[in-house]
């Protein structure tokens, strides 16, 4: 029998693969030698009977060394696990670049509802995110901020996942989590805080399930040599006020500038930064992030990874969004009980901030901006939200709408910090 | 999202899919809309959610409507889910044709451990399997038993069944039984009998398992209109005491002249000739088939089948069989205990007799005689088995010696039958 078929039987029975098992079944599927059906076979086998930790770790492992690897043994990165209006990458990393820590971070474009960094720098005039090896380490070593767009990195990992994404094997635990940590173990960096969020618009629905992936990140993490911590952050709401492109990069930089922006955002950016700085060992970061905040330093250093990439710096004091803008009104008075994020990102991608495949074509000044937060007091035909772009504005409307739960008692803000490891 | 993503989410929770859904899933698949891969998880969800029974059902009908189908309303029909020296049909539907039942039956080809009648018979000089709907018609006109290869019965089954071979999806029981009925309601006999083998050279290993699949089959016939029921019966050790095409044969024929043949053999042909007749509403069927035994007439119903699909019937007085033969003897003195189905069929593919891959060339002389039952005594050096074919000896004899359990009590005969419904 075949290496695969006694695995899928291994699997089936209760069993556990060993390394070399798993080695020739990611070697042969990504060689081509495993068809698509027997792996695909596989994953529904081990979406249902899980991985052990050990298995985990090994396809990690196998998986991480499937394309280049790059070491970046001083500097931090930060992942999330994906988000809704999530610019926790824009604001938190300049903030520690401008603390003295070093910050290699290769990132992905958003798909679905979850939007992407790279995106989101793409939205600045100029900006380029496909940097060589020389030249991404060359702006480490020159600014300590480089973000780059992460091209090459585990191709097992991204033939395997490409695969659980049409087949229905997304949603494992073991999967999930070696596929992020082996991205991780490729780009190198030896310090690295996990941003697991929870809630409707991320992929982790529930507290629990956020934290046991959290754990399983950082557990995973520690074994390949890297510092790694974990926060769980909410995502029942998407982050600060806006949502698309150009709005996201319009937020972060008037939050970096010391602007009033929504509270949500300033808390996660900040406990992100200061979770980072902890684990390069840094005295007292509270401290030096607030002196990089209140300074403009942080701001600079963003400015400063813009120029470095070639990017418009004069436009991030007024990025350009979409004119055609419409405002969506509230139906009732009372206190604002939800403003769901899922249904705020599918309106976002019906404006075309977003993709719905691989290759739709991004409208960067597209997006939704939330004129009211969770607790907040309305009145019948308020606005609560302005869109912004052109295209299936009707769809939009209605997804926004319906986003929005308006109630009569008092509504209380929830934490956005709501577990950290 | 489309329907197989959808189809594949419903099974992960625990859903039920509606008709539409199957037919769009099974068409799609069959027209190759619907890739291997998706439909591979759609049926690894399925061997662990299950089906309900509304859905196997409507599986069994969107499968068996995929191709042609027949209609032979007045004819018998048996189903064996595929044993080691499988010598039913050979046997028991001569006998109940000569009873007067008409026999309209299509058969398919050995691959693996299990044995296949259309190999069986073309092991006869000069019979022709492939016949026509016309002639297959006529046939069963003129002498009331048609024996011809199931073509392309049933396509979607094929198709699907082609994927779950190779995927680890066979052991399922709602897709083992809608695609054992979605064959039969193609074919079309209105009387149908099952023989639900259980064993290590069977498809169903315990008892619990085969009894669950004949009441299965029985109920899901039932609601096609075709009445059924089902026999399950012993595969611990080979039926008889050939396996191997030309052998079988030989055995079978030798069991329908009246010479001595092994009790096994005798006591499943004849429980299966006269479950077949009492579907048919025929009086006393037992006095029939011993009458049909006695008199010849279900052998010169058989050398009529040979003779009207062109076989040579002198033939069938010596049946070739390979002259390469060796014999494997006891290494100790005692009871046959077991002589294990499993080890028997495979040393026979080993031999030549049977397939590993689907275009595998057979020696149709090729197989394995056993000499001795288990119950019986045995002697160090005393032969308990020929073996036939020129290919892998060593191995074939390897595994026959390993199928020979001896021990020192006294051994009871177990009963061939093993459960009625």
């Amino acid at each position: 029998m075949s290496v695969v078929l006694d695995a899928i039987e291994t699997k089936k029975t209760g069993g556990v693969l060993d390394d070399a098992t798993l080695a020739a079944v990611v070697g042969g599927y990504t060689a081509g030698t495993i068809p698509d059906y027997q792996m695909a076979a596989l994953l529904m086998a081990i979406r249902w009977q899980g991985m052990t930790y050990s298995e985990t770790q090994e396809l990690t492992r196998i998986m991480a060394e499937s394309g280049p690897r790059y070491s970046f043994p001083d500097c931090v990165d930060k992942h999330s696990t994906g988000g809704v209006g999530d610019k926790v990458t824009l604001t938190a990393l300049p903030l520690v670049a401008a603390c003295g820590a070093r910050v290699a971070k290769l990132s992905g474009r958003g798909l679905g509802i979850t939007g992407g960094t790279i995106d989101k720098l793409e939205a600045i005039p100029g900006l380029d995110v496909h940097l060589s090896e020389d030249r991404f380490r060359r702006q480490v070593a020159d600014i300590g901020l480089v973000i780059g767009e992460a091209g090459d990195l585990a191709p097992a990992d991204k033939a395997i996942y490409a695969l659980r994404d049409t087949t229905g094997t997304v949603d494992s635990l073991p999967l999930i989590g070696s596929s992020i940590v082996s991205k991780k173990v490729a780009t190198g960096a030896g310090h690295l805080l996990y941003d697991v969020k929870a809630g409707s618009g991320a992929f982790m629905t529930t507290v629990e399930s956020a934290r046991e992936l959290a754990e399983l990140l950082v557990r995973l993490s520690g074994s390949f040599g890297i510092t790694a911590s974990a926060l769980v952050t909410d995502m029942a709401t998407p982050l600060g006020r806006a949502v698309g492109n150009a709005l996201e990069v319009r937020e972060s930089v008037a939050f970096l500038r010391g602007e009033p922006t929504s509270p949500d955002l300033a808390e996660v950016a900040r406990d992100v930064a200061v979770r980072l700085l902890q684990l390069t060992g840094a005295e007292d970061p509270d401290r030096a992030v607030d002196q990089a905040l209140s300074s403009g330093a942080g701001y600079e250093k963003f400015a400063a990874l813009v120029h470095a990439q070639g990017g418009d710096v004069a436009a991030l004091a007024d990025m350009a969004v979409s004119r055609d803008v419409r405002e969506v009104i509230s139906p009732a008075a009372g206190s604002v009980a939800a403003f769901d994020a899922l249904g705020i990102a599918r309106a976002s991608v019906a404006l075309g901030a977003g993709r719905e495949r691989k290759d739709d074509p991004l409208d960067f000044g597209a997006g939704v901006e939330m004129l009211v937060q969770v607790g907040d007091r309305v009145d019948i035909g308020q606005p609560v939200a302005k869109l912004y772009g052109s295209r299936r504005t009707d769809e939009a409307t209605r997804l926004v709408s319906a986003a929005l739960a308006v109630t009569d008692g008092p509504v209380d803000r929830r934490p956005h910090l709501l577990a950290s490891l």
